[in-house]
């Protein structure tokens, strides 16, 4: 996964960018209505085989048909975000197709037959837009849209009528949210068409100070103007975390750095660590990193933040049962999660 | 300070042996009545002047006057028990001469005239008698005690008189105490003429789980009858701690070992620590030591219990001002603490 062109400071709060595009077919029911299809099982499989065959030609692609998938494999799939819980809804139809890399995956038959989803470290929603839409031309020169020319592209939900555009940016922002400003935040982000969420979506808000920053409106605007007041808000939103980490730091002294230095001895010597505590330990460490309190990289990059990041999604529930390939208790869990999160974070070489 | 002949794993119980002889001179008022004498400095002085040559004669003492000695010196002495709260009360009269390892203290005027003390690591109260009763005959030959053929060595308060002997062991029982036994324990030991205190006598019970066991009774039995008691006593208590301990390893399992390295993690990295937390979070240590979830000493021999003991001692509020030579406030002290202790920790070695 290519990283984005702006200052490291900048990963250490806009950690990745996304792009989803919902795009459906001229010429099958839409999912909903193909579900109670009699014929659904064969124009499913029909839909699955020739977008496979045309992403395959493209690069190296895994196929997940969603009725042979198990539940295990189907909850980590959804924890590292390359699936959603709706696709399993549709099981009997439904597919994912999944780089090799796990930066595209391709949803089929979710709410809409398409979903195309980039994935990228860091900010940089204009390049995640172009990768997007070359897996888009590839897919519309197999099968056509459901197109109209004054709407824009169709979809199951009139909320992603037209551009069919969700640019999404993953933000940490413990500054912000711990010195309670996500109140004022939030109004004047819905009021430019944007929403703010957890990592998992509405309701999972401020899940270890992780917010997703996206556009609600998908019609009547260019994608370029969409991605463009994403990115515009991003940017200010960077810029207010970086300040209130900076006045942080300076009011709180060695509280703040007490509290970041006691989640580093927590996280690399405890033996039994449940998520909830996981969650708000990372983000005290990953606070303290972007603080400087574990030292600075002398050329400016860094890659300690993404490798806390990637951590944080290898030991969630799911992805330690499919590791362990069995079901845990919520001791068992936890166990293996202290002694994952120890081993890596010794690993990771945090002080610079 | 040499160490005692037990197994190791009883020194991880019974921390460290004191003896304590309460002496009045035959030819001066006691303490409480010098206090009020018109010639009570000429009388104190020359009592002090005859103790010092003679027990110089021994070994090297230093003389702490206390007229002359500050507060925070005075505090740094209470800390490390070489004196008692009481004797700064008789600041005019009052002295104490310590030998230079800080084993032997001998205090002028506190309650009595002389109360003499030694001090060892570990279990041992005969060699403790013997090493302070050769102090004890040098004291008597220069100034003759106030010693009746009937009740035996006179005291200010009656609970000291006959022998005037005082034997205490100070236990590290972890086990014991969270597990509650201690409400049992109590009353057993009373009936055998035994009390039970906290570190710094009543009131002060369960500091990091450390008690101390002393005798109550100092009339109508020989010193070795004293000692056979409190010896007794002692072993039972280190052998019913020694079997709690490894049934609450069995019983308690990685939510006990979690604890420890949690403790470990903290103390080790914090950097605000105050006294309560300290004291909870290296009793947590030491007891993680003692089950041996820091490895074992392959000969038996192992300094790693002696030396945090050491450090309780030296991050007392009264050390640390006192190293630092000024008045603290609590977050100054603390942060010290959270250095001082972290950087202690991190070089005792503690994984064998």
């Amino acid at each position: 996964m290519k990283r984005s062109n702006y200052p490291v400071e900048f990963e250490w709060v806009a950690v990745s960018s996304r792009i989803r595009l919902a795009r459906n077919f001229r010429d099958y029911p839409f999912p909903a209505r193909l579900m109670k299809d009699p014929h659904a099982a064969e124009q499913a499989s029909e839909m699955i085989r020739l977008l496979s065959a045309e992403l395959e030609s493209l690069e190296d692609f895994t196929l997940y048909e969603m009725d042979c998938v198990s539940d295990e494999r189907a909850a980590v799939l959804t924890e590292k975000y390359l699936i959603s819980r709706d696709l399993i809804k549709h099981r009997p139809i439904a597919a994912a197709l999944v780089s090799k890399d796990e930066s595209i995956s391709v949803m089929i038959n979710e709410e809409d037959h398409v979903r195309e989803q980039y994935f990228m470290q860091g900010l940089d929603l204009k390049r995640a837009y172009e990768r997007i839409s070359g897996i888009d031309d590839v897919i519309s020169d197999s099968i056509p849209f459901a197109y109209d020319a004054e709407l824009g592209y169709l979809t199951a939900c009139p909320t992603n009528l037209g551009t069919g555009l969700r640019a999404s940016v993953m933000l940490f922002l413990p500054a912000i949210s711990r010195r309670k400003h996500m109140r004022h935040i939030i109004p004047t982000l819905n009021r430019l068409g944007l929403t703010v969420r957890g990592t998992f979506g509405e309701g999972s808000l401020n899940e270890g100070d992780m917010f997703q920053v996206s556009n609600e409106v998908t019609l009547g605007k260019s994608e370029e103007d969409i991605l463009l007041v994403v990115e515009q808000a991003v940017g200010l939103l960077v810029e207010t975390e970086l300040r209130e980490r900076g006045r942080m730091k300076a009011e709180e002294g060695l509280t703040l750095k007490d509290t970041v230095m006691r989640a580093y001895g927590v996280l690399t010597n405890c033996c039994l660590l449940d998520e909830k505590e996981f969650t708000r330990r990372l983000s005290d460490l990953k606070l303290g990193i972007a603080l400087g309190y574990f030292g600075m990289a002398e050329n400016g990059r860094d890659d300690r933040m993404r490798e806390l990041n990637d951590l944080a999604i290898a030991v969630r529930p799911a992805g330690i049962s499919r590791i362990l390939g069995e079901k845990l208790t919520a001791d068992e869990e936890s166990a293996y999660r202290a002694e994952y999160v120890s081993k890596t974070i010794k690993s990771i070489d945090l002080f610079y």
